[in-house]
């Protein structure tokens, strides 16, 4: 988590991991494939999008290293490649502690703010 | 992790966090970041970078809710943000089955591959 080591091996995998998820319709094509591997008409299907909208986006999360492609001729289905997501969730496992403690700092204040509220609706 | 539940609430904020991360320098940015507030003048420090360079990332975060100013008047400093990244990181979650299903089958291919090369080397 050293800011001079952001040159390391894995930072050019990690951009295009994390430009390929900034992307609504990609991610749900992962959460597709995450089911089992579908044909590129069988991942159009849900979507209000051409079948050139999606290889354009089916063609990014390839080149990021998301999806590959089975050997079967006609349909070449489309198959989820986890590794990156991996690799993705360890690098925010960097920051979970600081997660963690502004969650436990919204806690306290919920509860300071209860307190005080309880206070004020008391008789006097 | 259903398809159709992809036009969701934080849909557009997890666009924004993860666009935010796919950028080396941004990622340097936060994980100096970690380490405790810091002005931007501190931010740019170790980067080969100018300063409005730096400030062009700082609003990307900034925008992504990463990043928050302090109110201190003259130097400002930035402080992380890290509730968006424990959302990146409950979205990555989903996908944990995936990649361990992954990594237990090259585990399973290294062991035939072992146990092959281990047979072709014994003497006949």
């Amino acid at each position: 988590m050293e800011p001079a080591g952001y040159a390391g091996a894995d930072t050019g995998r990690l951009d295009a991991t994390f430009a390929a998820l900034a992307d609504p319709t990609r991610r749900a094509i992962l959460a597709r494939l995450a089911r089992g591997e579908a044909s590129v008409t069988e991942l159009a299907e849900p979507f209000a999008m051409s079948q050139p909208a999606i290889s354009k986006h089916l063609k990014v999360l390839e080149r990021a290293g998301l999806i590959s492609r089975g050997r079967e001729a006609q349909r070449r289905p489309r198959r989820l490649q986890a590794q990156p997501l991996a690799e993705a969730n360890q690098w925010l496992e960097n920051y979970r502690r600081c997660w963690e403690e502004s969650f436990q700092r919204l806690d306290v204040l919920l509860a300071e703010m209860k307190t005080a509220s309880r206070k004020r609706g008391r008789p006097k």
